[in-house]
């Protein structure tokens, strides 16, 4: 398979997935498309960007038959992009039971021409009994590997290489591994493994339509870190996922394409997607997105229309949304500031919010974020204590070995690197032995002579005029780890504090840094008289 | 003047604007035109549903002379809709003196038939001396009453009637008071107070340009919300906010009408607009706006162009984008969501949300706020105890009398109101004598009979599944205090707590609460044998 990765950021990262029809830049939202019922055309879809659809291999068969081996798949819907095709396992999950076998689908989908494929698979949805999930998950496996018995075959009898090379990744169709197990976490793990030694080159998370349907948020992404974890490389499918609130989210702990008919679903349910969440279109009054179908209706005129004709337009209105959503996504990965956007966004709902919280113990994340940055981070709030480049900064420090006797802590200043500062002169003139570092709540202690480094001289604090909302110790306990850390790893004979009113309440609170005795704890905001006592 | 107010939120309010060029909706962005040479058409700005826009008259004076007033200046600038005039003041600020004197411009303001007129103001800007500000303030008012008499004679020669009634409204100008002081507050107020007096009945705040290039986000607070507790209903302009951060900020604060150049200024410096701030054209690798312009062209197509014909269309795009703010804005507040909406976009700039901090503080947002909204309010964190709905709930309580001689405290419920659900009924049982009530951080003590009062039913609290992120004693004066002043207020002679997390903090940490010996304090997450015991 070739999927060249260009940039990261978190487990997000801006690659270029190669298929028998042309490539796709992910991460990619790939609208659904009914193999013979689409009412937004194909056409529309391609005219937006939307370089990779997915139809259903099965209702394709149920409702053409060998017409569309003939025509191929991609006649049929009228789309010469890349066509990603679903096996109809999850019409079982939606009407009960189909009629097709994993050996009769995956040849369905070879012979209609398919450029990603996914073998029939039993979605074990959510809220399955353990022994129900386990069979779901034992007879995707199964199935998976019927599937992968029909390929081979069909390789040889093409002459098609099976060994991974250039020709096999134009020549032949990408399989999707489908991932089931959802929130039986060791079934999960069992399935992802199993799928992963097959041979599957691209993995697909199924199930997960009915987590967000109830915003299940948390588990949706504790699904994803599970699934990232023990496949960080391969390209990650999820299914079902189109929602402007899951869509950050999924990229940012390493989706790289997503599917979903939601435009279309939503829009039958007159319901209007935005940028943090939907509406009914009769609970609007006014149309905030400047997309070519909000600028040319009023809500009363779409409102007003024909059902189906408004069907459409809100869809196509759903479909901008979508588009902008993975595009700044997209920026956001280019920028450098993925974080800051999925904890913006995190305020649109407070299951987002307690979904992103478990960003802080997503170790993972901090691989695949870049070292260096163009832009200044930004920071907050105690979640961004355990940014990755913030982690990564504390981690750095805690192998930082002074030789002085003396540590002198100096607030950190709003001007970056610490070291050319005013405030720096002043102290090094009066300190020339003593190891000056600065301090701030989120990168911890900052030795003068490494706070140039990233993002040492490259953040920009939110800084509270109000003491209630100021930082506390109490939320920063990655703060105190660095600072008891640093004393503990050094040898300091004496250590000298300018305290602002953060530090002030680190000392009052940690147990171990308040019984320390070598310490001097000088007002920061008084150090006029510091300058002259000293 | 007619201003009618519909709706409300925060300080913010949707409401009619009548001049003698028809209605306004506020809150309205207005742009700047250029009166000779606009570059994007005043049709175009039309055609985005813009039924306003400004321009200036001492330029238009310049350039024009008489011809302007043989013309109209509806003519000269080819829009048919209202038009506000500045008077040249700003000006001064950007280009030293200028020469035109109050009396002449305001003539010429009339004579040209603008619908709102600003008198020529002298702007203190930000960062001026108090003896020039001072200087200044005294200035604009001198000229602000030379303006008014100016006025006064040309209704008397014309026969308008000068006292306010609808065909003032209809036949007359608006004429706007230009308030001036910046950060020198009794300045501001002296501006605001004499301005009030003299009867203008639209009042301009003036000079914050500076303070918004400078990302000054929380001065800038200050001084509307100085403004806006002085004059609360009369309608409010601001000054050149034309930015996606300010606009939700001056709107939530009070500001009803607000212009800006920044469209066109920006596009000049090829700086493109989003919705959480601005970025240069050349560090854009993707456009995640859906607006017409956007979704025309790629990023490279548009550096690529011609600059002139590039500067237009990344002026329309800003268009675009601050016509959507507006909207998102005004939605927000029928939405009875615009507290939510600020703090979602707080998250955009650290400057920005030290700005949002002070609406803590901000005792009138409660007034304009309804008692009664339709959707259940968001809480994440403690900025949201000051929330105007949750300040208003627990001032409620805190009148509230029982005459039970227990008080049973249970955590509040997923389920509301609270004495609906299987947790009340099971207490209810085994303390029949006792006043119960649930309990929540940002709420406080919510008696079980009062549970389905707004907003003590409609809430949505973020849970947190991580102790470290869960809600902590010490973020939350405003609970202690519910709890403290609950306790006080009434006489209870035992009190029995169903302790979770937060509640245990409370106790550990509150020396009252910790000292009160007639507590029992079991747990809440064991009440199984909570409910055995007793």
């Amino acid at each position: 398979l070739c999927f060249e990765v260009r940039y990261t950021d978190l487990a997000a990262r801006i690659g270029i997935l190669e298929t028998p029809h042309g490539n796709i830049e992910t991460p990619s939202f790939i609208p659904v498309v009914h193999p013979v019922k689409q009412s937004v055309s194909t056409q529309f879809l391609k005219s937006l960007g939307f370089k990779a659809v997915i139809t259903n291999a099965y209702i394709a068969l149920q409702y053409l038959g060998n017409k569309a081996k003939t025509k191929g798949i991609h006649d049929v819907i009228d789309y010469d992009g890349v066509i990603m095709t679903d096996s109809g396992g999850y019409q079982v999950l939606e009407y009960g039971s189909i009629e097709v076998e994993p050996r009769e689908i995956a040849q369905f989908e070879i012979d209609i021409g398919s450029d990603i494929c996914v073998p029939l698979d039993k979605p074990t949805g959510f809220g399955l009994s353990y022994a129900k999930s386990e069979d779901f998950v034992n007879r995707t496996l199964e199935n998976a590997k019927a599937t992968l018995e029909i390929v081979a075959e069909n390789k040889k009898a093409r002459n098609i290489g099976t060994n991974k090379n250039k020709e096999n990744c134009v020549g032949g169709a990408i399989w999707a591994g489908p991932i089931q197990g959802s929130e039986h976490f060791d079934l999960l793990e069992h399935s992802v493994q199993t799928l992963d030694k097959m041979g599957f080159e691209l993995m697909a998370i199924g199930s997960p339509v009915e987590l967000m349907e109830s915003y299940n948020f948390s588990l949706l992404c504790q699904m994803i870190a599970k699934v990232k974890r023990l496949i960080p490389a391969k390209p990650i499918h999820l299914f079902g996922a189109g929602h402007p609130l899951t869509i950050p989210l999924a990229v940012a702990l390493g989706c790289d394409t997503f599917d979903s008919a939601s435009y279309m679903l939503y829009a039958r349910d007159n319901r209007y997607m935005y940028g943090t969440g939907t509406a009914r279109l009769e609970d609007l009054s006014y149309f905030s997105c400047p997309c070519p179908i909000c600028s040319i209706y009023t809500v009363k005129e779409l409102l007003d229309m024909d059902q189906n004709k408004r069907t459409i337009e809100i869809a196509k209105h759903n479909l901008y949304v979508l588009k902008a959503e993975v595009l700044a996504v997209k920026q956001a990965i280019k920028d450098g500031r993925l974080w800051e956007y999925v904890m913006l966004k995190a305020r649109a709902h407070p299951k987002l919010m307690e979904a992103v919280e478990l960003f802080s113990g997503f170790e993972f994340l901090e691989k695949s974020t870049p070292i260096f940055k163009d832009k200044a981070i930004f920071l907050y709030s105690p979640i961004d204590q355990f940014r990755p480049e913030v982690k990564r900064f504390r981690k750095i420090i805690s192998s930082f070995r002074s030789k002085k006797k003396i540590l002198l802590l100096h607030p950190d200043t709003g001007l970056h690197p610490f070291y050319s500062t005013k405030e720096f002169t002043n102290i090094v003139k009066k300190f020339n032995n003593a190891q000056i570092c600065a301090y701030n709540p989120f990168l911890g202690v900052i030795p003068a002579e490494v706070s140039d480094i990233y993002p040492a001289a490259h953040n920009l604090i939110a800084q509270s005029s109000n003491i209630f909302f100021g930082h506390q110790a109490k939320d920063y306990p990655s703060f105190i780890e660095s600072l008891n850390g640093f004393i503990a790893k050094n040898n300091f004979e004496e250590i000298i504090v300018l305290a602002n009113n953060f530090m002030r309440d680190v000392f009052a609170f940690d147990p171990v840094l308040n019984k320390m005795i070598n310490i001097k704890i000088l007002d920061h905001e008084s150090d006029i008289s510091f300058r002259l006592r000293t």
